[in-house]
């Protein structure tokens, strides 16, 4: 069922009806039409059809869809059927609160090493993980494997520091440094940029009154 | 300059434009050429100039860009050249990652106030800023002009709290719930849902192997 491609624009909004998904079974909402998924997340009906007969269509003529079933396909297209180890590099306010947030281990993001270079961070306990220096990483590496690599720490050490994890064979980065990694292309990236972020914003603030 | 409508694509790239030319003016390069801008982001140079041309160009044939200039003018189009008042709803990790953050305040914005429910937070310093209680928000607001309220509590709350705050006045959100807002048409929203973020990280190493 995932062997097809499947376009960027619909890549970009699974995440996205996942949730929705995730929020209508915490409701015990277990079927829903096109129509009314459509209204709850404002898209066309059309899209939805659309976005998931890319897919296999999961729907029934006159009984909507199954929810639980839908949020399942999404969730295997979206490699949720999996478990990933998570390291975080950088014991900030930041990484502490990655690595305390709950919803993404129960999404299968476990994180299992924190890493920072301050002596008052390191033997520090985040949760149920205690923050080691990053001259262990090596060592960390011969014992845990490592899907993802977290990078909350500042952008004159990221490049660095990402080398070094690809080297140990991470292929994995959630990048929150404000700098972009110039990585080998078997490396995937997601960057999470802040500053770009509120910048967007304040553009939308200063264009408000031609709303 | 910025009367003419830009298109959202090429508003995008703009944050990324000028995170570029910041870097470049802090090592000291004062001028570049579009096919040197294209190298260090992996833009095309066409696309570039074309991007600048919406806005006026800049450009000196033989020349290339003044970095100090550009990026002046691309900050003025992203409203940047004003102050903006910043409330953090939330005093958790997240929220103290942001009113610690020192590279908004450089780009003039300004967190003015923290709140948050949570007896053992109230009166805390973060930074400069105290936290207090979120029963104060309409005292707040009688004394002081909000910009933004940034959420960083759980998404039971996010709704409630937002509306709350538009009611107050405010008219601009930087969203961290991992939840949509629906808020009257007036107000913008910028939304940083991380979970959908990893989820599109998890996505790319499901398929790595066919990349």
């Amino acid at each position: 069922m995932t062997e097809k491609r499947i376009s960027s624009a619909v890549i970009k909004r699974l995440p996205r009806y996942y949730r929705y998904l995730s929020e209508l079974l915490e409701k015990g909402i277990d079927r829903i039409s096109s129509q009314e998924l459509s209204r709850t997340m404002n898209v066309t009906a059309s899209q939805i059809r659309q976005d998931f007969n890319n897919f296999g269509g999961f729907g029934q003529q006159g009984y909507g869809y199954n929810v639980a079933v839908l949020r399942e396909e999404i969730g295997k297209i979206l490699g949720l059927d999996k478990k990933y180890n998570v390291i975080i590099l950088g014991a900030g306010n930041l990484g502490q609160a990655l690595a305390n947030y709950g919803g993404f281990s129960k999404r299968g993001f476990i994180v299992s090493g924190i890493f920072d270079v301050n002596p008052d961070k390191i033997g520090q306990k985040i949760g149920t993980v205690q923050v080691r220096h990053m001259s262990e990483l090596q060592n960390f590496f011969e014992n845990n494997k490592v899907d993802i690599a977290a990078l909350t720490l500042p952008k004159a050490k990221a490049p660095e520091v990402a080398n070094e994890l690809v080297a140990l064979g991470v292929c994995a980065f959630w990048n929150f440094a404000a700098t972009d990694l110039n990585l080998p292309a078997h490396v995937v990236v997601e960057n999470v940029h802040l500053a770009e972020s509120l910048m967007r914003l304040s553009y939308n603030i200063a264009n408000l009154d031609k709303k």
